[in-house]
């Protein structure tokens, strides 16, 4: 159960809130974000709703049977719009594009892609500076320095920054320098991560665990929102199953449910789902169909030279021709005015 | 490797081929379909292709490395058209849409359906008479003698018949009644009934094991093509994961990729993948948009009453918003003249 | 629910039976096997069990809620004995050992492996005449006449014969050699064969489909003993997970909980388990310590020479070694006094 | 490749190693532990070996062809022996079982487990004061201050600590009143905290990612090893698969195969890996046969009761029968004198 507190609610008020849901036999968490405050209410007796619906201070009040609720589309009727700033949205009224190279390389490597980015109209990039490996001895990214190059770099082109972080202290390290806080998929679950990023004003955006469930997802989602931040983007980019032929499944069904059951904006990133080159376009263009908001895609002048993901990295020419076409199914989809 | 040999072959030219290539230390299967006459050759060692490329009565000879050779799109360049007879086919030129009731009830019925379909500009009828059920308490399917009469119904109407087959005797009993025999998910690797479907003159349309791979499907196709029937439809439906929110994992990453390495038409069954009725729309359009050439779809007049799997089946009216849609759908991608 | 109807039933009393549970809205079924002859009631009503308890020619009742039924533990509080014959039985009560090659190759083989039995006291040989190959190219299998010879050198050495059955047509033709039919993992829910097998009064031997849930394999199971066969016997063998490190992922979690939920014996096959040569004793003395009641494993004079799986074969002095440890296993587990 | 650098190695001689080996196209890594000081060679090119074979200061020199190297049997012939001091050791000629709670909950219950402990000759108790949980609302532990009680009460009486530790500023709050961090599923790739956990002097426990490959923990591994730290246990804990009839898929294949590919220690947890009580006994007795060098186990005074994981846990009476089966298995597997 969710309670939408006014913005006058007093101390008293609170308090008698708690203690009336309490009362019950119910568990009351708090929640401040940067757009409301609530109570959430957690518990499994079955009461009487009338008994607490005259609470003073209490603007609505919203039962969700979900096991996330914040982030349930049960309470909120309207969908979530991330605002980044300068006419920058991510949300289900748009198709965003996200693009760039797995790895950040060097600062001309950035310009040749911002160039790119710019040609194609496209506002966001993407570019990992601290980099997830396997193996240790892997290359691990050009860390906070190349960020700050990188972030420069798209301030002045007016190209948002959406790059991976990957453990708590360098949430406030990184925070002026990243437009959306990436979370990969090895970090699904790591919940001081997503509790740090709660906290942040910054958008985040997270990719479902290689093997996390759908509704996984969104408890991870509850995490964020639950700490104060509302400003979330869900990701799906592949689950590991038993078929090898290419690098992970790209679950397509995830989209149309999680357009159902919450109210953020998902994407999808083709290129570590399906994982090989030839195949991104037609997994993109059929992401968009199933309902994404977006899609985030790796791409880079020369992929065979790419320091890591050449394999299913797109070049300039490529992705100038999904651009197009992602740009004209979405156009369709919209014409069917169906909001899966 | 494959050679395909010339129709006016004599047995002595054939047996010098056969030497030959014996002689290399191959094995040597021969293949005779209602198209063509081929000896499949297998083997590992490296040879010098000149020694068996001047073999009188070899029309062509194609090196195929893949495991599967008869369905590879690397010796076969255009595209296989199945077809169907006054004038319905299938193949990658056209988008073909298969529907009907998971199961065949009653003759009023499949009038009714019928009449759904040719208000749709719709020539091919799926509806199961022997279904295989996890327990053998449920409804088993009404058999042959309902096979007969939704046979003649369909001819009645200039509509094509798709029904599963599940064992070897059936072929023969059904053979006169049906146009495409569907193989089931669980008989995905039912090598004898592969066999025997190779013997027929009928399409066969051959459902992706629930946790088969890509290329076990392409092996089985290989299956029915060595025994003698060119005539094969691949189609996904969705595999078994982790993944609890749905009924499969619709696979639409198969898709791109079983039409890059196959010349066999791909169609996509929603239905039984994501398997929950809300999201069959977005599901059938993203597998356009995928490369599907076409869809095999559960409708019913009245889902709720159907025998079995209601729960995934669409209504007429859903139905007929779906077919507009993914004709709209993939008029775009032939835009694109993409093969994918 | 379960009616276990007296031998002396009179028909007007059954049709009595039937009628009375068809009044309450359940649906009948009548089995009769070797061993006895049942009601089986589906339904979802709750019901007055008062009202069909004292039913004339019904020797007992039992409610079973487990979507099986005739397989369930719920009602039979003995376990299923197999008696084989001549002294040779599965049970739980003893350990079972079934060893020999993956393929039946020749004479000369079968006469050498019947040696290597016999000195290790071991009754019951596997050998496979009829293969399922994923390639339609390879190897499968010396056929019906290679049975023949197969069955009659076992016959003459007291040894039982266990071997695959892969299509309907086929359990007449192999009958008379046969001791236990052994139902392949791609089979595990074909049904049209699991109906015939009801029909023999031969052992079966299941397989669990690779991707075959504990519940599908004990409705495959309900398919056998439902036909009329009570003689099963339950495989654990390996399922398809998203590890490749080895074949499949042996699955001893499905021991334990197949001897609490039915009656029937479990062995375990590591062999096509993990698959690897150097894992198949842990395994095997694994299985045996989770409460297996027997094991399958593929042993070959010379496994390197082997027609088929030769990775996953151990030579005899390696098998020799591994039945002395599994029975000192077991003779462990059965002093801790556990039927699990 | 792997060299160990002599205790002797003076500055000069260590940069004309590293120059050696980079002029031959491999990138070095240095590697410093509580035992040891080795350069990592990593790079695809073959070279001859006699080139670096008298290089000064270098001890000895292993080729190392896995992914992973320092964790690698390959090198190391004898297995790593974890001391955590007062006698008690983690290794393969022992069989270890830690016991204890999910949770840690209060004192009185942490001095009922040790007594429990104690009377059963187990010197380690686990029990988590910071729990990672799905949902947020969840209980989330008692959190440092509650380690410091539990840490305090199990130093009085001798017995070893084992917990989790969820992210890098933990690791060095938490230290003084541990023995073994322990690395949960969630984090087996958070390599922020593998990274860190290197830097101590504290024995670390691995749990295998529920999805994750053998090679990744192998993986994990190598990062805690090249961090510094030598003292690592590697834990199975169960997989992810489609079955749901338990709660997760204990792999206990992974056993005998770590063993054979790493010199670390391997433990099993059969509570979190089949995850229903009744079968927690035949698979930790399976785990045994498989090979494990140990067992983590959770018990509880009164499982109904405690505040997570109920449904796996054993009570007292249970416990003490499965640790005395336990030490019968290890002594006849001890007895087969197989290291598997």
């Amino acid at each position: 159960m969710i309670l939408q507190l006014s913005k006058t609610i007093t101390g008293q008020e609170k308090a008698q809130a708690i203690n009336t849901i309490e009362s019950i036999g119910y568990q009351v968490n708090e929640v401040r974000t940067q757009f409301g405050h609530y109570l959430i209410a957690v518990g499994k007796k079955e009461f009487d709703i009338r008994k607490i619906g005259h609470l003073k201070g209490v603007h609505d009040l919203h039962r969700v049977t979900d096991p996330f609720k914040l982030v349930s589309k049960k309470w909120r009727v309207h969908d979530t719009d991330i605002n980044l700033g300068d006419g920058v949205h991510i949300n289900r009224q748009s198709f965003s594009i996200i693009a760039g190279p797995c790895s950040i390389e060097s600062e001309a490597q950035t310009a040749v892609t911002i160039e790119h980015l710019k040609t194609n109209n496209i506002r966001m990039m993407r570019g990992g500076v601290f980099k997830p490996r396997t193996s240790p001895y892997a290359f691990r990214g050009v860390g906070l320095e190349g960020l700050k190059q990188f972030s420069a770099q798209c301030r002045e082109a007016g190209i948002k920054v959406v790059t991976e972080v990957m453990q708590v202290s360098q949430v406030a390290e990184m925070h002026d320098y990243v437009d959306i806080f990436q979370v990969g998929t090895r970090n699904a679950q790591n919940f001081n991560l997503l509790d740090e990023l709660g906290k942040t004003d910054k958008a985040v955006m997270l990719k479902r665990g290689f093997s996390g469930t759908i509704e996984e997802l969104l408890q991870a989602a509850e995490y964020v929102f639950s700490a104060g931040n509302e400003k979330i983007i869900l990701c799906e980019r592949g689950i590991r199953t038993f078929e090898t032929a290419y690098r992970n499944t790209l679950d397509l069904n995830a989209v149309p449910i999680l357009k159902e059951k919450s109210h953020l904006p998902v994407i999808v990133d083709p290129s570590h789902g399906v994982g090989l080159r030839n195949y991104i376009e037609p997994m993109a263009l059929a992401a968009t169909m199933a309902g994404a908001d977006g899609i985030i895609v790796e791409v880079h002048n020369c992929p065979e030279k790419a320091l890591s993901d050449g394999q299913q990295t797109l070049n300039y020419s490529e992705a100038q021709q999904l651009y197009h076409r992602l740009r004209q199914t979405f156009s369709l989809r919209r014409s069917f005015s169906i909001h899966h």
